[in-house]
């Protein structure tokens, strides 16, 4: 029996646990030859090597949130259960690293490094379930990126399992290095194509001890958008700026009822720092931004409640909706904006945005009731746009199922040379299989 | 003729001219057998294909500012001199980008940037004259990575032509991107050995518009390096933190006459902001710091000219000096420092010390005649000691041939994949051949 060194319990075989691990966040769909459940490297490591031997595709999986079908298995793929190698193995308080292993959820990690004053700063719309794993394999971000970058900014050092077995450990615990090529950081974003993470040390920051929080209403998307510009060339470094656009605030208001104004488009403003100068911060940006109406946050979490409601309130409007990721430069969102509004009439499919405006990352949400020819197009012209701005066609979610057939389109020759690398690391193509190519 | 198609003025052939592209700032030294000045991309293009065709060896070459023989030709290799493409072909200041080619001088840009208040972050000791393209090819950093990091933090996009004669754009404009694999990252600091670049596009910051900074003197290597401990976990971000050494110290007050004070330990701190929060975080880092002498840098020019002697001075005293670039956490300075003087004790070679503290980025400097196998083993346990505390075996400076006999000892299998891609990528081995492995 294949794998058969792991116990009973850690090894499913039956279609209803099978079937539970063949889909991810989108509606790709996929089925599960074989779920392992390892505890460790070493088992990780067994598990590669046999699965290198017999050929077998090995599918990682963390909490499966993935909004791009990553983790979704080809056809009797060995999907293999990251979560429960899930310690957090040690926290370095003096030089503020963490190490943990993959399937360290990503919540708990920041409620852990509380007590030491610490946090890891993405923080993606999935934080209280997703991992660490999954983090470092996708390079997420979320609404904390326009201050503090991505998953890749934090990776000091991995653990990987390769293709054949043998495992490495790329990067460093120092801060810095120019010791030979950045593999740890290249095995960033690699969703399981290149290697299996058993062992992420992270970089890690001094947690504010200030917030200050405002939401602003606009008559349209263009004056929302030209506030980011504003608030973003002026060096203020927020450490979050929302966007939501009509569409979404009309959607969140219909199914939450939470009193949001009647805005052509929303931004919401977090500034954060040791005192009380992040109050001083965002009385600056707010001077820049000029808004209609502007509502200061008193209670925090009420003023994020309508950010976070955005996508559940769409996906009862529409649970089918496909949700978009693209990212352009600041100075571009006043016409990636209007393209999407054209892009919607010219298909007639309505299309709700809203996102990170601060680093140029939306979600233009397709509200549509099933994928057609009609949605590939008007996805394409999305696509497209966004690179002839300069842009790119994921932020923050991956490749996965869902973009690997426009992957040309943004990356032309580029294109070969990861296809190259992807076959020199993983020669039998067995990691990760049929993902971002 | 070979490469006849590059007009004479700038396709040296003689001696004395071909003398002057064969050394670096190391004492390693090569013979050039061409030397190339391309003007254009499509040059660089046509010199790649027919070095290609022809198998020959091509050394990209900026300001030769190198402390690790990196653009030392060897014997008979096309030396590129990419300093004719020296154009700042456009600065988005919207965005916070610039585009430039790879001849264009760190000091140069950031004058250039003065006037839209922006600035490039990384500074090299070597920034008045030294190349953004040996930038990202050396991963560099210098006083501020700090706070601000390294050059690879500021790579958005770059133009490179591979080894094929093949040119690729990995990278995007936009301000993050989880869209395959970090072909842009992989580039910075691969040190000519697989691609060329022609054009880079950095992400810039805001320039500070305030300073404050402050001169600190200690009995011992000792206690400086538990203030910088201190310093960096409390949080403060210092912009710069330097340290020096007592035999630094008495090095530059011997050559220069500054007036420093006779102590056992410098170290030089500087805060940066906006306004005059940076005097305050300057006095919150002094009451940390708990210093036997304090000088506040009423003339920071004056503050940092001590520093800035360092190296100038020692090369002096020891012309032949080797100057090292281990990079530790930041919580294993007090015992590298230990291990310093053990073994400049132990192998009876008189070091001096001094670096980017704040990073854990020190320069133990063994102030030799000449390279010997004496000189050899303690430089191999000075690695061997870093390694062990977690750190890496070159913080800034890169591999070159300095240190490629010792990347076995830092990347064990990782190594393997580094020499498998620059396989896959370079496969004739043409670009800089013999550097970094």
């Amino acid at each position: 029996m294949p794998f058969d060194f792991i116990s009973e319990e850690r090894r499913l075989t039956q279609p209803e646990e099978l079937l539970t691990y063949s889909y991810d966040a989108t509606d790709h769909r996929g089925r599960a030859g074989l779920v392992l459940r390892p505890v460790s490297k070493d088992e990780v490591v067994e598990i590669v090597k046999e699965a290198y031997e017999t050929g077998t595709p090995i599918v990682p999986r963390g909490a499966g949130t993935s909004l791009s079908g990553g983790p979704v298995p080809e056809e009797g793929a060995v999907v293999l259960d990251l979560t429960l190698m899930d310690r957090i193995i040690e926290v370095q308080e003096r030089d503020r690293l963490a190490t943990v292993e993959p399937g360290v959820v990503y919540g708990r990690l920041n409620k852990h490094l509380e007590s030491h004053g610490l946090f890891f700063p993405p923080d993606p719309g999935s934080g209280s379930v997703c991992t660490i794993g999954g983090m470092v394999a996708t390079n997420s971000s979320g609404i904390r990126a326009v201050k503090y970058g991505t998953t890749r900014d934090y990776v000091a050092r991995l653990e990987v399992v390769l293709a054949d077995g043998r495992v490495i450990e790329p990067g460093t615990y120092a801060r810095k290095s120019s010791s030979g090529y950045d593999l740890a950081g290249f095995f960033v974003g690699s969703e399981g194509t290149l290697g299996i993470f058993t062992e992420i040390t992270l970089r890690l920051l001094p947690k504010p001890t200030h917030y200050a929080a405002a939401r602003l209403a606009f008559p349209g998307a263009a004056e929302a958008a030209r506030a980011v510009g504003k608030i973003i060339s002026s060096g203020l470094n927020p450490a979050v700026l929302e966007f939501m656009d009509k569409n979404t605030v009309q959607t969140v208001e219909k199914y939450m009822g939470l009193g949001l104004p009647e805005a052509g488009a929303l931004l919401l403003i977090e500034m954060d720092g040791f005192d009380q100068g992040a109050d001083l911060l965002l009385e600056k940006a707010l001077d820049l931004a000029d808004a209609e109406e502007v509502e200061r946050g008193t209670d925090r979490q009420a003023l994020w409640r309508a950010r976070k409601a955005a996508l559940p309130s769409l996906a009862r409007y529409a649970p089918n909706l496909v949700l978009e990721d693209v990212t352009v430069p600041i100075s571009k969102l006043p016409e990636i904006l209007e393209r999407i509004g054209e892009i919607s009439k010219g298909y007639g499919i309505p299309i709700a945005t809203f996102g990170h405006a601060g680093d140029g990352n939306l979600h233009p949400t397709f509200l549509v009731e099933e994928r057609d020819e009609n949605l590939e197009e008007a996805m394409k012209e999305l696509f497209q746009a966004t690179l002839s701005l300069g842009g790119t066609i994921s932020g923050e979610h991956g490749v996965g199922l869902e973009k690997k057939g426009f992957m040309g389109l943004e990356h032309g020759t580029s294109l070969d040379l990861m296809k190259k690398i992807k076959a020199e690391l993983d020669p039998k193509n067995i990691l990760n299989p049929g993902k971002v190519f």
